[in-house]
């Protein structure tokens, strides 16, 4: 039987709840964004006692289904003031899952502030245990501490110092299957936890349940086809064979690669960041190019990348971080970029949010531009460490931009804006300006259609069309999210016409339901309505869904502009 | 003729305007939100090329009346953004007023940010210089080079360093007749003067016509009956002995002088920051106990405080800025926080923003409890520099709270909550919550009635008549701010009844026209609702018309709350 697990972190106390009918349907981000419109109250102070975190492993999340093995996070965010979902591959949720978790609620603070805890899962529920040892450890040696505490098959979510420290740029981190780091990103999560003196949370799932498939025979037929489609859609291909960072040299090309804090959109030294260097360099120094944050992904975006002497450098190095301290802040040098990569890691910092911060502090002269040690040494010396300069650094793109005075500031409701220039893409700006987690390239990935061609195209300069492209994706994403599917189904969901379906029958299969394809969209847009009542409700409002104003100032190699009036922005909610 | 002068600092160009009818009836306060709400695009980034600082003084600013002779600054505030008024005494209001200028609009912004200027008012119009030898200088090495340069009786408007290095918490500061320094306090508007590289402004008015009165006799008459209600008034008596720091022996024995960071509601040492004991030790020294913030000033609240071996240590020397770094940084020495007042003076800080950081600084353990030294140290060695710790203090309250993830961060609006406790005085409650200015006392006296007996008695733990109190006094202050007045005339216009029609019958003679008392509060309406606007446009919405969440943890000593619900603070804009 699912379970919800509530741990209330002032009382010390874990229950286990039975799961309300209103919320049996639901998974992933469908599940954590209810639970927090329904618990947390949109205008408390996302550190205080009244926010919680949930965590909810996704409807296919367990189950054999090929890249179902995402864990959602939901939160009120205390760096955009607004709901949070944010979800991670690695070992947990499917451990979750199997264990019978439908979802595991942390609320409440301790009343001794001084004092740190961890969460332990297994079959009998949840245990809270004083931390002492491992405060103030990097993640790496969390894993380690962990694995040698209580066995190499542990689940671990962890807490990097960046979230002690209750930085806007920390993360939640999650071993993966070779004992590195995936990340809940975004929104700085990472304070939330550390606002709740919680430094980890294992899972056991010795003994567990495993997750109950319904129908055995049509699961299989239905996930035979849907991994099909996934290794036959040349994007996922194009991903498997370079990673996400196959679109340095796409991006540059389309004049859409965001260089020097937003001022260019093609950086000169684009090849020598790009996807083919990377993954020539890594076959070279004899690393993985191919790497799955989760058992059963079929596509292995990931990698795992070297130095030069072979040793491991770090994995998940993904295109948005290469991006942005490559481009964005001049860069050069990938090894430069692949080692704050793994120091970010470590610390539990967003590599987004933290990167594109860089460019900002180097406009403020906190930095040369293309100071790759520079950048390091900032990250070891300084934000590991929590000196004023770390604090500052540590706060993220708008804080850095508030503290020297920046105005070129690219953020959406106080986040990041990430890899994709909506001057020259305009269908992604559509989504920074209007998803309910500020700028976000992954709740309704309009590159795609703009610019790689999926889905059909829409033209990346023109406005035609991009608002109901957008719209379209993040109700698709809503529904990707609560199934506990990585993103980069959508390719094949958007071109191969036996995906979709696929899918839907992968959910009956494992429920017994009979769901449609109309069902699952109206899920997506429940997801996006909760959320974006809840932002309302905090006090956000449709001057919340605009661009920055620098982005009326043209740029090249287009001479585009940000053209949408608020009045065609706001047209995005309008279904 | 009444002119208005626009200076354009990205073409370097200086205009003269007719004033367009539709401003002719407004002054001060009046004005400059008017034309903020018309020109100045409620969504644009406080420090971009889209915002303007405008100056008006008020409709009797530069006439004979007592009292008369503030100077209003409009603009989108940095810190707050929304609208900003902020007006002070000096010399420069009643200079501009008698140079015929109605209002002076700045706006744009340099295209070489390397470079900064200065403006000339003189009868010819405005000028622009560049600046070079004061870029960096203090307000006092500031006032003392420009006296040099163009003699004792230039008025002056200058931006310290920490305008320069656009901090949150800096002023626009003006020179009294002492050549000592007043603030534009508030919102952090030295950040935008700040943003258009405009390091003073000089009023030269040599062969101004002045002020014509259309009726001097009626002006005359009315002017006696006003002079008489001020200095009859027992509180501006009180005023007159004591200063404004009179209050600390008053709200601490109400239980609402915020102690500790807003901990508790008395402070036990408050005898020794008292304004008797101020009052004492300045006669002591030979210091000046009373003093005026502009000619004309019968009540002469401020006053020149000395230090040990008489030398000057600083003047305006406000109850606000005692609490702040007294009773609520616990700081115990008066002399350490007369020294920071004058550092805060010549760097152009708010000494409200600033010194209420301290205290959010001392929670988060960037220096101990009490620690005026340590005060005194961060705002020379760190503030001053613009170090990363001056710049996360420069900053302000909140800035220091996210900073750090402090949560009893007070502050409403963003900007910091000024020395009475709203859960046991709660009608300025109301007004911290309402006010279009973020939390700010001057904007609607709730202390006048609550506490000092003024205008009736509302019992201040008890909500009643809480809303309605704080909606007079707001109606009433925003046609005070308009008239150029001087707040504390509030006082004998509420007891005194021959006070307000005298006011009315000054404004009257001085322009041949014939407005009635609700002309005058309906001016007041007018403008609060314009700033409403603006801020509603800015896509502030009731959530901001909010107290932070730790006020609902009780104060002793009376266990008081903060109660009010969404609902009852909402009703405020019902007029």
């Amino acid at each position: 039987m699912d379970k919800i697990i509530r741990v209330n972190m002032n009382d010390m106390t874990t229950k286990l709840e039975a799961v309300p009918a209103a919320w049996a349907g639901f998974g992933g981000r469908a599940l954590t964004s209810t639970i927090v419109a329904a618990e947390v109250p949109p205008t408390c102070h996302p550190l205080g006692p009244y926010n919680k975190l949930v965590f909810a492993p996704g409807l296919l999340t367990g189950t054999p289904a090929s890249n179902s093995g995402r864990l959602s996070l939901g939160t009120k965010s205390p760096l955009t003031g607004g709901i949070k979902e944010s979800n991670a591959g690695g070992t947990s949720g499917q451990m979750i899952a199997k264990l019978g978790i439908k979802a595991l609620i942390i609320e409440g603070q301790p009343k001794d502030k001084d004092k740190w805890y961890s969460i332990a899962l297994n079959k009998d529920g949840a245990t809270i245990s004083e931390e002492t040892d491992l405060i103030g450890k990097g993640n790496f040696a969390v894993v380690e501490a962990l694995t040698a505490r209580l066995g190499k098959k542990v689940g671990i979510i962890t807490l990097g110092p960046a979230g002690e420290m209750k930085m806007l740029t920390s993360n939640i981190s999650v071993k993966d299957p070779d004992s590195h780091i995936r990340s809940h990103g975004r929104g700085g999560t990472g304070a939330v936890m550390g606002s709740k003196n919680l430094k980890f949370i294992t899972i056991d799932d010795t003994g567990a349940e495993g997750v109950q498939i319904a129908d055995p025979e049509k699961f299989k037929a239905a996930s035979k086809v849907f991994s099909k489609a996934l290794v036959d859609h040349p994007v996922d291909q194009g991903l498997a064979a370079y990673g996400t960072n196959v679109l340095v040299n796409i991006l540059n090309e389309a004049g859409g690669l965001p260089t020097r804090n937003f001022t260019y959109g093609q950086c000169e030294f684009h090849e020598q960041i790009s996807g083919e260097f990377m993954s020539a360099r890594i076959k070279e120094r004899g690393g993985k190019p191919k790497h799955g944050c989760h058992a059963g992904c079929l596509i292995q975006c990931s990698q795992i990348y070297p130095d030069k002497n072979g040793k491991y450098l770090t994995s998940g190095f993904e295109y948005e971080t290469v991006w942005a301290l490559g481009a964005n802040a001049l860069i050069k040098e990938l090894d430069d970029i692949a080692e704050a990569d793994n120091i970010m890691d470590d610390l539990g910092m967003d590599s987004i949010e933290t990167s594109v911060m860089f460019g900002v502090a180097m406009e403020a002269g906190v930095l040369p531009w293309g100071d790759g040690r520079g950048v390091i040494r900032l990250l070891k010396e300084e934000i590991g460490k929590g000196t004023p300069l770390g604090r500052i650094l540590g706060g993220g793109t708008e804080h850095v931009g508030t503290t020297y005075g920046v105005t070129r500031v690219p953020v959406v409701k106080h986040q990041a804006i990430p890899a994709y220039d909506p001057r020259s893409v305009k269908g992604i700006g559509i989504t920074y300006a209007t998803s309910t987690m500020g700028a976000d390239h992954t709740s309704g990935y309009a590159i795609a259609t703009n610019i790689l061609g999926v889905g059909g195209h829409v033209d990346p300069l023109k406005k035609d069309g991009q608002v109901e492209l957008s719209r379209n994706l993040q109700i698709a994403t809503g529904a990707v999210d609560s199934a506990g599917m990585c993103i980069f189904i959508a390719f094949p969901a958007l071109d191969i016409p036996e995906c979709l379906p696929a899918l839907v029958d992968m959910i009956n299969a494992r429920f017994g339901i009979a769901l449609t394809g109309d069902d699952v969209a109206n899920l997506g847009k429940y997801v996006l309505k909760t959320e974006h009542q809840f932002n309302l409700d905090a006090g956000m409002t449709n001057k919340d869904d605009r661009l920055p104003e620098f982005f009326e100032q043209p740029v090249l190699p287009h001479n585009a502009v940000w053209d949408f009036t608020g009045e065609e922005i706001d047209a995005f909610w309008n279904f």
